[in-house]
């Protein structure tokens, strides 16, 4: 529905007003009506899309395949794994009556899938001959959030799992890292957001895996988004659902696993990243329209030869593969559409009137620097793609900037404290990695540790905090 | 995993039978930890994603938009519309529990989202601009089932359901055929199974509707499996729901709405049509492996040599879009691996051994035929097109056959009951419309109506059963 562009909340007011805000005048999403829930409207949806086409090209490369589990898992599953299910059990769904009767055994609803998948892979792995075997799967999982959040964090939320089996701890290692790239080329890549990527500490860690790896964003508010994760499992699920292979010469072993995931969250991050007091601001890689073309019909205009040259552009720039949409409603009026789509964040506008037509030429304008400019119809294609090219760039490098600008070394507990409590961003500092000591940093600072930077060297320090011995420096941040 | 070809039950023994091992042996599906619920596997979820590319395309061009509302409906929500909760509330899985608490108000997993999208088309739709609305998703959604069957009645499937709000009730309908008729084509032109097409009787329609359409298939069996079905919705829900706009000149009025569904049970049907006594029959068209390559390495072949043929053999297909695999795992024997491919129902097998590198020259196999020909490298792309599409045909007139074969114009209700206890099928025939008679047909032969095709004429007639008078010939046979 058309809306005023006055109405929109300013990002330079309240990021998480204005965020909320556009997501929803963007008709990117809406709330459900359960609370915590979602409704991902066809914009925001169609970018969904570019992500799994993105992802399925990546990973079916890679020999990954996808397939489909049961949303529904019997409690016992979730209890074989003792750490899984202490991490996942306060946010579980359960379906307690099917078909209007009790259910003997309750179903929790999938908060992730590693116990049912398992199961299966017990059954399918027999011998060395079986491995690798790797599986992805798109689907909604369930997660009751007491605080929720548009696309950051809802109760239900779409995403990819990817679940291996190897014969080798060395190669299950290399699949995790694998994945960690795959989010770290989505981000970076497409979503024009850079990443600060590592280990987890063991507090943070997902429940039941030996490591996970992360792939973090800073946001406008200086808070970190977990972004993506990519877990080294080790043989402990393989013991808990007895996952065996007949190997080469060594007898019965337990094969090793790693999973991955990356959900709509990305999106979310994308949406608050970028944007600007007129609306969000959607990275031309990622972009389900990349140009919107919009005739301007005056009252003496021949508007059929104005809409015939506006098609014949289309055609012309969706041959050089250029997503656009030609906005011709003539039920509302042109600078309403300016507005809509400027919340929208398409990142071009092409305005074509009778003085284009004459000239043969198109208006176009960037959504991120407003800059207005005149391009002939023959090089427009040409034109047209170097600017969102150079778009992505610039979305990129400004994030990158910000990312520079509050990323801090501190050596000082109260310098960390006074930055945690002031400009926030990333802070690199010695850590003790002693979980009763970065309890004591999060409840004195609200930050927690983030990520053991995967390039790190082993330092020697006294920890932030305690001043115990430490051996690396970490990052810490305050969480979303 | 491997498996030897005598295992697999035959279909000329037990249909049932045969389709269940079938399935499991081809590695198309396997049976979910909970009752009734289903694993889709990689390669029956290929053809899943075949369904659903060719879908979108046709949607999209529509102008038909994909998204994605929420998994968990409010009970009251369901309660809105009489007919429809009357009709769904026995087939419930319903969360009473989320977080660890129990919930004020019990939420169902969606059997089929028209109350939740609804909702948000009251909101979104204003005035005659927002029309047409039209939404698909693509989703999993629950059904209590008491028997279930794999891929043709499970607890949980994936499906898609396209909802759409018109201005009018003309163009609504207009939408219900172009939907049928989209259900149709994905039949007969790439599953290669013909189709029996009509209206829904008042009993057997969907749940709040004005009316149905379906699409019916006719199984091995004789029995009839509702295989897509697309909805006249009237104004029922808007009224439930309060779906009002504001029409250009009339104010305001409800809309009128659509909802039309295919399900994961298409490839079900496909699976249990074609196959035969070694296994499956994939189609071409929607295969996701047409050609199967499987060097043939024997003691003294230069295997480097043979290989690098058999990839440019591979190369040289997919470069003319033939979705092809090759099968060069060295861990099981030439005659296991022909098996194997055989039961997964792969349309061509191409053997490539010392003879065929020497003659520059491929063994091709065709899996419904079983006919052996050899193809010289140069004409191979053209050549297996063409058999592709000889044997998509081939398979699609089969079926026809068997659809005329097994469809019979009845007068006499002894002849309907003789031929619903032997050879069943589809039987045309005079019926009064009234549900009482329909129920006791369907206790004594456990028909019931299918549909009253589209082309049916008014005649004068008498009803096959009651004797009463009736104007139409209706299709009847025992469902799945």
């Amino acid at each position: 529905m058309a809306f005023e562009k006055k109405e929109l909340k300013k990002k330079s007011d309240n990021v998480s007003d204005w965020y909320n805000d556009a997501i929803v005048k963007a008709e990117i999403a809406d709330y459900g009506p359960v609370r915590g829930t979602m409704v991902i409207r066809p914009y925001g949806y169609a970018m969904w899309e570019q992500v799994q086409e993105i992802f399925n090209r990546m990973i079916k490369k890679n020999g990954v395949e996808n397939a489909y589990f049961p949303m529904f898992i019997p409690m016992s599953f979730l209890q074989k794994e003792k750490e899984h299910v202490k991490g996942f059990a306060p946010e579980l769904a359960v379906v307690t009556i099917g078909g209007g009767e009790t259910l003997t055994e309750p179903l929790a609803v999938r908060p992730t899938s590693e116990t049912i998948m398992y199961e299966c892979f017990r059954k399918w792995i027999g011998s060395y001959r079986d491995l690798p075997l790797k599986i992805n799967q798109w689907s909604n999982v369930v997660r009751w959030e007491k605080r929720t959040y548009l696309f950051l964090r809802t109760l239900e939320f779409l995403w990819q799992e990817g679940h291996t089996a190897h014969a080798t701890h060395e190669e299950a290692l290399s699949m995790v890292h694998t994945a960690r790239e795959w989010y770290q080329h989505i981000y970076e890549d497409y979503l024009a957001v850079p990443v600060m990527m590592g280990k987890k500490s063991e507090t943070e860690k997902f429940a039941g895996a030996v490591s996970t790896f992360a792939i973090e964003t800073l946001m406008p508010d200086g808070k970190s988004l977990q972004s993506a994760t990519s877990h080294d499992l080790g043989q402990n699920f393989a013991k808990s659902f007895d996952v065996t292979f007949q190997s080469k010469d060594k007898g019965l072993e337990f094969v090793w696993q790693t999973s991955w995931g990356l959900s709509t969250r990305a999106l979310g991050g994308m949406f608050l990243a970028h944007g600007d007091d007129d609306g969000l601001i959607i990275p031309p890689m990622i972009a389900s329209i990349q140009a919107v073309i919009i005739p301007i019909v005056k009252n003496d205009t021949d508007t059929e030869k104005l809409l015939s040259f506006t098609h014949s552009v289309e055609g012309m720039l969706q041959e050089s593969d250029i997503r656009t949409k030609v906005d011709e409603r003539d039920t509302i009026s042109v600078g309403r559409k300016f507005n809509a789509w400027e919340v929208k964040g398409v990142p071009l506008r092409i305005e074509i009137g009778d003085k284009e037509l004459e000239s043969a030429s198109l208006t176009v304008v960037l959504r991120d620097t407003h800059e207005k400019m005149t391009i002939a119809v023959k090089d427009a294609a040409k034109a047209i793609t170097e600017e969102c090219a150079r778009m992505q760039k610039r979305l990129y490098e400004k994030q990158k900037q910000f990312l520079t600008d509050n990323t801090h070394d501190v050596t000082s507990w109260d310098e960390f404290k006074k930055i945690m409590e002031t400009t926030k961003g990333y802070l690199r500092a010695f850590w003790c990695e002693d979980a009763e000591c970065e309890k004591e940093i999060k409840d004195a600072t609200k930050a927690t540790t983030r990520c053991l930077p995967l390039d790190a060297p082993s330092e020697s320090g006294v920890c932030i905090h305690c001043g115990k011995k430490a051996t690396h420096r970490w990052i810490f941040a305050q969480s979303y």
